[in-house]
């Protein structure tokens, strides 16, 4: 267990915002809040996995909704711990630490946020290694644990459990009917999860990662060098396309940010053109027609100069991108993972290839 | 304290789908269970409101959603069950007694259903007097009472708890869309209610109504009278058209049934034309185009024939009807009532006018 340093919070949202592959909400309402918070002298521990005893019970949180309409609403870290304090009424028991259903985005920095409030420590591992749009596309669903209880909460004084759920899909179905009616965000708080079940079937190593990735962007830029390629070098990622985006169509619905964007190339790419889809995250990309990235790899846009993740809520015509691939956690690209986040799980007709799958 | 006889199932059956003002679902399935849980031995124990202690807790129980789904699923005993229990768990205390959120329709039946599973005493009581669609549209409301937490269930292993909610609009808003979520219909448990809040903002003596003019209905029948001049003589009512159906518009949306349907006079209505409206319920009724009847009066659809009422989901073409009005109970026409169940409650820019008003 160590103290989250006041300096690792900037590389922390800029890390967790290109894990996002474009969702999980904006960093920025977190990383003012958490920036604030520890001027203020609050100190966050940030613990190993392998710190966590058996029968801890650790609580995953992050916010659902269209990241789109988070944006309009300021972040509150005493809003995050809405569903915390629901939960564990309901359950009769109180948390030992918190963790992110999802390091990508502002969702990677939600259990910080909570963390500073509670006094909890904070988990290096999440449930997804990126972000993903359904509650069902996490490793805890890839291995079969429990979905239930499920806390949301809101901004008013409404607060709702899911007690059971008959399946995954369920779950997903209910908590995304209870977003969508509260002004399609809420924060939430996921299954209890007991240490044990964090050490054998979360992803490891997260916070970590994300750290590690927007100190690399800092870093390239403090040498005046490309942040995009270091973080490609550093991380085993792969340059996709250099473009310029022209067109970008965006709507929130049901509960989702969905759309697309089209970007032409420049430089070495000149000539063609690149195009994503998304439902929150970036899904897949093609190029000139020819699909080239697909979900589960972490599709990354990123702007070519400052090297920060573009997300699908930000992107707008006219940016200079950089897109990229990195590697996904393993579990996510085995039958079972695929089965869940792979491109069929999100209606396209077509197998998973990796972008990577070349050298 | 005395046990429900066998042959008051089917009086309390009539008489709760006329006092459903078309909706609280059809009675005929929790008739049939009713029926075959007595004949099977099972006892269900009836209570008086001034029986309870003042510390008993009581839950009140209803299925919601739109009528013309619920039509479509049979009703399980087990099932009514199941919000009930989740809001035991919840609360970590059991029920002392059960009661009906609303004594209108099948949803009058629910609460002897859940007493044959469970063992406990129905309460002669109720918190509407008839139906409502809304679930802020009780006594319990007007009179300032909390609302949550409230459960619901459903067939597969869902369940749902609203453990706060900011106003009743709000709790209406989240059950409503777990319930569409679910199907449009679910099995609910109410926020639960002292022995102590019932007695003093329950409508008390509802069962009672239901089993009387029920029998009002059967005894008219015996004697080969007209049934439907027989409960408005006996209840104090109001015969408003005599005519038969020409025309239905039904649409299940959002949770609800809603539409409209035209008569045409006959016998000394000929010449002229009622059209009624319908939330779940019949909300309003225009003669000529005036109107003649609106909530929180009773508006009873009845067949002529038999006296059985006509929901809004069994209207059809050709029925030969009597539109009557019942008297609510006092409450819902205070200006406190009118507020929550009024024509304004409902969209309609019309002030209240009891179709009693002339005596």
């Amino acid at each position: 267990m160590r103290m989250l340093e006041p300096d690792e919070i900037e590389p922390l949202a800029t890390g967790a915002w290109i894990l996002g592959a474009g969702g999980g909400g904006s960093p920025y309402d977190g990383f003012l809040n958490l920036r604030r918070l520890c001027r203020d002298g609050v100190g966050i521990p940030l613990m190993d996995p392998g710190e966590l005893d058996d029968d801890d019970l650790v609580v995953a949180v992050a916010t659902m909704g269209a990241p789109l309409v988070g944006r309009e609403r300021l972040a509150d870290p005493e809003l995050s711990v809405k569903p915390v304090r629901a939960l564990e009424d309901y359950l009769g028991r109180r948390f030992q630490a918190v963790m992110p259903v999802e390091i990508g985005g502002g969702n990677g920095l939600e259990p910080f946020l909570v963390a500073a409030v509670t006094g909890l420590p904070v988990v290096d591992a999440d449930a997804m290694g990126r972000a993903f749009p359904e509650a069902q596309m996490t490793s805890f669903s890839i291995h079969g644990l429990p979905m239930f209880p499920m806390a949301l909460g809101d901004v008013r004084d409404n607060a709702v459990i899911v007690t059971r759920a008959a399946s995954w899909t369920w779950m997903e179905r209910l908590s995304r009917a209870v977003c969508t009616a509260l002004g399609s965000t809420a924060p939430t708080a996921k299954a209890p999860r007991t240490g044990r079940e964090v050490k054998d079937c979360a992803i490891l190593g997260s916070v970590t990662r994300a750290l590690r990735i927007g100190r690399t962007v800092r870093d390239a830029r403090a040498r005046h060098d490309d942040p995009v390629a270091a973080v490609l070098e550093a991380e085993g990622g792969r340059l996709l396309f250099s473009g310029k985006v022209v067109d970008v169509d965006r709507r929130a619905t049901a509960g989702f940010l969905r759309g697309g964007a089209a970007l032409d190339g420049v430089e070495g790419d000149a000539g063609s053109r690149f195009e994503v889809d998304f439902q929150n995250e970036y899904l897949i990309g093609r190029r000139d027609g020819d699909a080239a990235v697909m979900t589960p790899d972490i599709i990354c846009l990123m702007d070519a100069e400052s090297g920060e993740a573009v997300g699908t809520e930000t992107l707008r015509y006219g940016q200079r991108i950089g897109v990229a691939a990195l590697p996904a956690p393993p579990i996510l690209s085995t039958p079972e993972g695929l089965e869940v986040v792979g491109p069929r799980a999100f209606g396209y007709d077509i197998d998973y290839r990796s972008a990577f799958a070349e050298g």
